[in-house]
């Protein structure tokens, strides 16, 4: 069945079936293991990406999220710990060339990198262009060599429908998760969205919620929405409120 | 003379020389030969870029600014015409490795680019770590075999001492331009960095003014400051008014 077949489809299952559900948190929730300590601001330096990595150790988080050009020190810092190591593809506005994606994949693998986080292509996700978008998927992922790749959609720009087929898109393009934003854009994640890409992407993927995410309570929020994964620069604040 | 020095020298003379000057202007100025005709932000359709290089071509602007992605798509629709094709590197963040930027240069270079719009590791620039920002710029410049590189160092984000060793640095590096701003940072480009930008590289270099600049009195004030090339997505209404 050809992707548009399939978004088509899962865009009228949306119509028809959805609405907006939480599920129960666990009953003890270690919550610094949902958190990707983050830090991708451009005018972060070597030292302060060095502290984001020792907090992260300190603290237990499951990973750090780092661009590429500090990867390599994040790497060695964290030898021998258990924080993984998430790098962003094509970030922040997923208009690179696919290329250009799979060249800073294979390049960040070889560093050592663990989860890649890249963004989709949005203008040719409006344009609905959707095999363009599926193969620029499919690219990093065959890159990444089964380590984990999380797409971007940011839902900041899109539509529910635009939202539905990128999720349907990075399914079939065989992605770990979908992640809602940059953290770049006019706005965050917001539960409706984590919901609806939960709903899309059901059981098989897991979602990330990101940008915005600042307080635990709006953590727990994102997780009872259905987010399995936080991308924020708060993990300390919301891992200690 | 190592670069720290050269660095230093320039901030002595900045501080000692420097104040605000405007240029008179031509008496005749043909604005459209100024302007990079961008189109960057990450829900660009390839409707819209087509629309862009269209426009470029009947307004006999300088150059269309896309993303990589893009590019072939420019190159196209370019063919046989006097507009140039300026692509970005390691855009907006500037934090991708300098192997990442060398590679997307290569590609961007093969697929028809003439003008390579780069951004600086902001990161290492606030860390002082001068040799490496001059590393990832130099690699760049030697990718490009020739074509003009502008080098963004992101105005909003530095002090006025960091604009200076930023200059320093990018000249020094063999770059073609300064260039204010991205357009995805706090702010964009303004008078009074143009003209410390254009204090600090003198006429060996140019300088683009980007960002926010989205009328003909702020392309002109932009010009009269040191600017020679002005980015902007309001080139039409720029020259109509």
């Amino acid at each position: 069945m050809d992707i548009s077949k399939k978004v088509n489809i899962e865009i009228q299952r949306f119509k028809d079936e959805y609405h907006f559900t939480e599920r129960e948190l666990p009953e003890s929730i270690e919550l610094s293991k949902y958190i990707d300590h983050t830090l991708l601001k451009p005018e972060a330096t070597p030292m302060m990406v060095k502290q984001l990595c020792e907090e992260a150790v300190q603290h237990s988080f499951y990973s750090v999220c780092v661009n590429s050009a500090f990867l390599p020190l994040a790497n060695e810092i964290l030898q021998n710990t258990d924080v993984k190591k998430a790098v962003v593809i094509g970030f922040p506005l997923g208009a690179v060339s696919t290329d250009v994606k799979v060249f800073e994949t294979n390049w960040c693998l070889e560093k050592g990198a663990e989860e890649f986080d890249m963004v989709i292509n949005v203008g040719n996700l409006k344009a609905a262009l959707y095999n363009e978008v599926y193969d620029d998927i499919k690219a990093v992922v065959d890159a990444s060599k089964g380590k984990i790749v999380k797409v971007i959609i940011e839902t900041a720009l899109l539509t529910d429908e635009e939202k539905v087929a990128a999720c349907v898109i990075a399914k079939e393009a065989g992605a770990h998760f979908v992640k809602t934003s940059t953290g770049f854009s006019k706005s965050g994640a917001t539960v409706e969205d984590v919901s609806l890409m939960k709903f899309v992407v059901g059981n098989e993927m897991k979602v990330k919620a990101s940008g915005g995410v600042r307080s635990k309570e709006i953590a727990l929020a994102m997780i009872k929405a259905g987010a399995d994964r936080i991308g924020t620069s708060s993990g300390i604040k919301i891992v200690n409120e």
